[in-house]
């Protein structure tokens, strides 16, 4: 009696490994969340009088136990269970009997795995969150520190204008807090209970959706029981497409460091503990870390590739398809964890070289600044442009700090407004999702 | 004198088409919002005094005269101008001499090509938002008609359970006032201004970046001007991100009419004014336009994919690469808006066959039913479902109308809920985004 | 010790799981061809007196006690020894002293991992062709039992022309033979030995490696060593293609039987034990390993997607990046392989109802065959098929049987040539790849 | 009688644009294909007596008209015409009167479509081989000329090792070599004739599809009618996966010489011709054409994903979904065709700086060839490895072309094999696909 829809045959065994895939390894990631919503599944039937208080009281101390098990890696599925809801089913009806049979009354599997990915993705979102201003707090300090060495920024590669790392460290810090905002309005669209929505039609049992919703504690009920299915890989994407804006974030920050460091630059110095070596090159120290952060960017965008592409055009309803969108999630949150952990680790002992930024600069670098000088002194700009260019073997080499720091307009280097960035972080510090 | 960037020497002919791509039929479609910065920076010019009230009249002007040759498509750029930009600053120099040569003080193409997207972006997603509206009300007239009609629901293209074309229609509703959700939140992130961000690092003058972002209707100013440069690429995926979702939406949608008009099924008439035939076969009348659409989200799906990755890795500040998102940003834009709206002019006249509806329904369709009644009267749940499963083929058939009706939680066929999704779409019309 | 690049200072502790990332569980998979080419190189190394006859004698022998350990899971990887290459390396001179030290002569990981991953995608590559032949002559066998049974051919999802099930089997057969092309492509092309490339620049020994590429079997060497290290991501792009160009046959299969075995349609029976019922809907039983191969059909494209994009715009030469491409290359190949022989064990076993596919006729699916004999009889076309179009209602209904049979041309439903299609399966069963 | 399915109602006005897309556009550019598959049609009409000689004669002499006003742009398409083979029929019409309307005898526009795209995709190949092969005797004159000019080869951006120009330019000829087998690989799948397969599943009438397959050049005829229309996608993909795999090789070249031309580095001189300017900044001269390359590669890769996943998951037969792929495939020629083209038009001009090469060298660079000679005087590599890293600081500036000159293995600095790619370039050229 090992499949809950056991009824007489069986799936053919080759067949078994095929169709669990690696869902059993996988589904040890929600099991709590699947504990967790059947807690709250079992109070609500006792609410509407399917379950005694006796029987609910039996299941919810039993799915408690089954949570302590998952702790210490006790707690097993069978290949021939399928998922984590049969094993846990299967559970509950060795240790309990009858009592055990009734914890499915009302819900499908659908609706089980649908409530466990979403507790699951609020709270591996709330992590992405803490993560985030950890990370945001190391930059800060990175920015705050050396946000008046100058260094020549580039457009297109090649030499472009006096920058400093107060603008590349804040510009990292704007772009990773309008992530947060994506983050939060992920959170806040998916942060709605899917629970009772059965097969994707619904049950004829007077469920009171609205009390297992807050026992769980979502902000409301997914109303419609068709959509509650339907938002399956739609859901999937709006969080991986948060989290690949993330990683897009850091693979540019990976990229100007990887730049950075090089020997051509030398602008920062990552420490050795950081820097793997070659099995071969006895010279080498590389910044493996950031090459492997700006790959990883890579897998979380064909990630959210993949959940759309899996959920395109599959008629409503539940289709097994959607099975083939967990692991993309769970993976997405795991890299995208893991990257801001590491560039914290990292960002918070990189420092900034001034001397190699100093010695980057040469007069061409100063040419706009001269050509909109000689606008302000009334030559047409176009002209005073073109007449910058062909003298621009004439130009002559400037203070780069002094440079910086006049340039006074709203985030520019003299004018980062840093503060109020430090103010929106320490904003957040207070606050958590939804 | 063409080039902007003109300083003595000519770039190679046969490089010019490349590398112009097919930027001077795209930059039409933005040309009216470079010329609103335009006007807003020549403004700004004026009250930090880089242009006498004069000189900003005579600029401000020929703009305006600019956006009226535009809208009778009398504005043209040559091919060795490279782009709009380029094409209006020489405009402006032949009409205005000097004065048209000082529009260009502290600014760059970037800054430029930022600010007219953005606020094109703007504009288009309002239009997004007005289209999802008209496309909101005639789904809900749709559904709110044919909400007590069943049909037999499907899970695995398999007979599920008894479902009707309110749920379907609500389930539609639900998903696209989330996306409404998407796309209201990628535009107050990118409701934020970029001009005077320059090359990627600001300018010498004294900008008063605020005067011209309110000047423009911006919330505000986007701070960093090396973030300015940095979102190319990351507010477009967010966008077309927006987009997707949508066109995900509609394809759920398409592929369920698709299968519901086949002969087969029969539920939905589609008028003949919507189906083509077949230059072979008489017979045929043909659902085109939804597997249209199906096949445009899986391109909208890779043109997301093509701006997150065209814009993934690179160092910061302007790269030439970002020119590339151009193109699928706005045919994003383009199918997105047209797909709303040939979705909200056939669905006006989409019937529903009651006939056909009912004749899909069999007795085994209302075997889960049968199981929780057991399951109510005390039986064991996993017992109840094992003796139905057993004896399936002893199942009667009931009245479907009565059986949806009789669903009476929240989210089921017997409590839609749709009064209140009348009242969300209600309120939408009463706003705009932001 | 325990590092190959050991210089003094410690990896960061925290850095180290996320740089070895899922190495060590892939790295099993790819072991058995790393040691297989470590005993060319160190075979190589004796032929040019690197090593002595007794140090190769050693390193070989000690280099086949681990591929033996390997088949019982009894070679372990610790986390700090980074991936297979260390533990190797590090278990040699464990046990061998300086001779396990001078196994690394002359070449490095990356030549390691490229040689390793070679010839690991070459056994591969024959381990698909074997189970795409087993899967053509199982679909061989269903075309030729069931070629004559007719059934509603559609277009659009809507009716059209009748089929016939020879038809369909036949068109499946073609394009995975097709398919079979471009595997073999991929072999032929990916069939060069990187070994001798070492860290991309090659090293300052007269390493013989046209002896190891022999050795090893392989058609040729690689001859460029900066191409060899750049053929990295290249070379999984060209064999992701392959596998999916197979997996969309496979979805395109899939699509069709599960339309073809839902209830409306009833053309073919799946056997129960390939049907998965549903937790709580003791009515289902579905065709969950169909809709499963297409989801999976997604995820290889994805993969492909990911090893084109890890590596797209990399400088010349090595990059960590690569790392991130083992594991979309291997799951690849599992998936696909998996879904091929799921594909041949089920349709071992489906059958044809053809009572339903004749009940599918209605007299309209005859409308172009009436055109067109009104065409053979002098009428022009166009005038043919618009009489016919015009009075649809007044078709009859044809014998399908002899419909399908009376299509002549070549390729039609009456002249399917699948003894062709036979003659060149059992052609490749006689070859293999490369 | 605009349609050619016309049978007495119109179509919605509003949903003409819709449908016709950019078809009316990519149409003109198969055009000439889709005359030269009719007039295959007509003659092999008349071979099987369905049209008299002078019928056949009508007609082909009129689409040869048509091909001539192709070349002068003076054949259009209305929009209510939907496409080229409607506004071809229609023109035959007009012209031929009853001749006219028999020139669809026996076949539809699907094969139509599928036999246009077929001839039009072969002639492509040939161009992309022809401009492949252009590239390649740029590339090899440049290789050629500058192969024992050494500079610092990188791994993970970092000094790794001497590499030299021949090397590099080594490397890129033996990528873009496997390219073409890519090319070919792809033209063999595709060179056969789907003409005869009408709506999917063939007609009624004795049509010799050999005949008109070797009318039209095809090697074979594609036999399962089915099969023709289910490869419409497929085919798209492995001729846009072959396409891909040269823009990645032209972004790795790209990334390098952006990298190459940077002042930092400043190993490659780019002809100013080649490199645009600044609109805001005078100083600026910056490699465009290579980061739009870059980019491009990016588009090109998701256009292959685009087909993939249009024709993912479709049912057997026609599909309107189809022509959705039209749009990816013409632009992919289009794209890669330029890119290569720009690419043979720079690497004409581009020369290397010797000076600037010579000076990037530092003793560590020459770190392994140290640790090897160490290793040959029989100190045991591992033991050489960490004596060199730990001494790194004593290491000595060696002669760098010395140093490459004397790697004599096979495919290393001194040993390039050059003669062998000249040969294989040339015996390309005698040559075409196929």
């Amino acid at each position: 009696m090992t499949k809950l829809w056991d009824k007489g045959y069986q799936i053919n065994h080759d067949l078994e490994a095929f169709m669990a895939g690696s869902d059993p390894l996988l589904d040890l990631k929600i099991a709590k969340y699947d504990c967790l919503a059947s807690i709250a599944h079992a109070k609500m039937l006792a609410t509407i009088n399917l379950l005694s208080p006796t029987e609910c009281e039996a299941l919810t101390s039993e799915l408690k136990e089954i949570i302590k098990l998952l702790v210490t890696d006790s707690f097993n599925i069978d290949m021939d269970q399928e998922d984590i809801h049969t094993a846990i089913e299967n559970h509950l009806i060795a240790k309990l009997g009858d009592i055990g049979k009734k914890i499915h009354t009302g819900r499908s599997r659908n609706d089980q795995v649908l409530t466990a990915l979403r507790l699951y993705s609020k709270a591996k979102l709330e992590d992405i969150y803490q993560s985030m201003i950890a990370a945001l707090e190391v930059f800060y300090a990175f920015t705050s520190k050396y946000q008046n060495i100058p260094y020549v920024g580039r457009t297109h590669f090649q030499k472009a204008m006096p920058s400093s790392f107060g603008l590349w460290g804040g510009a990292m810090l704007e772009s990773l807090l309008d992530d947060i905002k994506l983050i939060n309005n992920a959170y806040q669209i998916i942060d709605q209970s899917p629970l009772g929505s059965a097969a994707s039609y619904g049950v004829n049992l007077e469920l009171d959706r609205e009390y297992s919703s807050q026992e769980m504690g979502f902000n409301k009920v997914q109303n419609n029981v068709l959509y509650a299915n339907n938002s399956r890989g739609k859901f999937e994407g709006i969080i991986i497409h948060g989290l690949s804006q993330i990683m897009l974030d850091l693979a540019k920050l990976s990229t100007d460091i990887i730049i950075f460091a090089a020997p051509e630059f030398g602008y920062l110095n990552l420490p050795e503990e950081f820097c793997p070596g070659s099995s071969l090159m006895p010279n080498k120290k590389n910044p493996d870390p950031f090459e492997l952060i700006r790959a990883k960017s890579a897998s979380v965008i064909s990630k959210l590739m993949q959940v759309m592409e899996i959920s395109r055009g599959l008629p409503s309803g539940y289709n097994r398809d959607f099975q083939e969108t967990k692991e993309p999630l769970i993976s997405s949150f795991e890299i995208t964890q893991q990257s801001l952990e590491v560039v914290a680790l990292i960002m918070a002992k990189v420092t900034v070289n001034e001397e190699k930024c100093l010695a980057g600069f040469s007069p061409e670098v100063f040419a706009t600044d001269h050509a909109l000088a000689l606008a302000t002194s009334g030559v047409p700009f176009r002209d005073a442009y073109r007449e910058t260019a062909l003298n621009i073997d004439k130009l002559e080499l400037n203070d780069p700090v002094s440079n910086i720091l006049a340039k006074k307009h709203q985030g520019a280097t003299g004018n980062l407004g840093l503060d109020l960035l430090y103010q929106q972080i320490q904003d957040l510090k207070q606050n958590s999702l939804g």
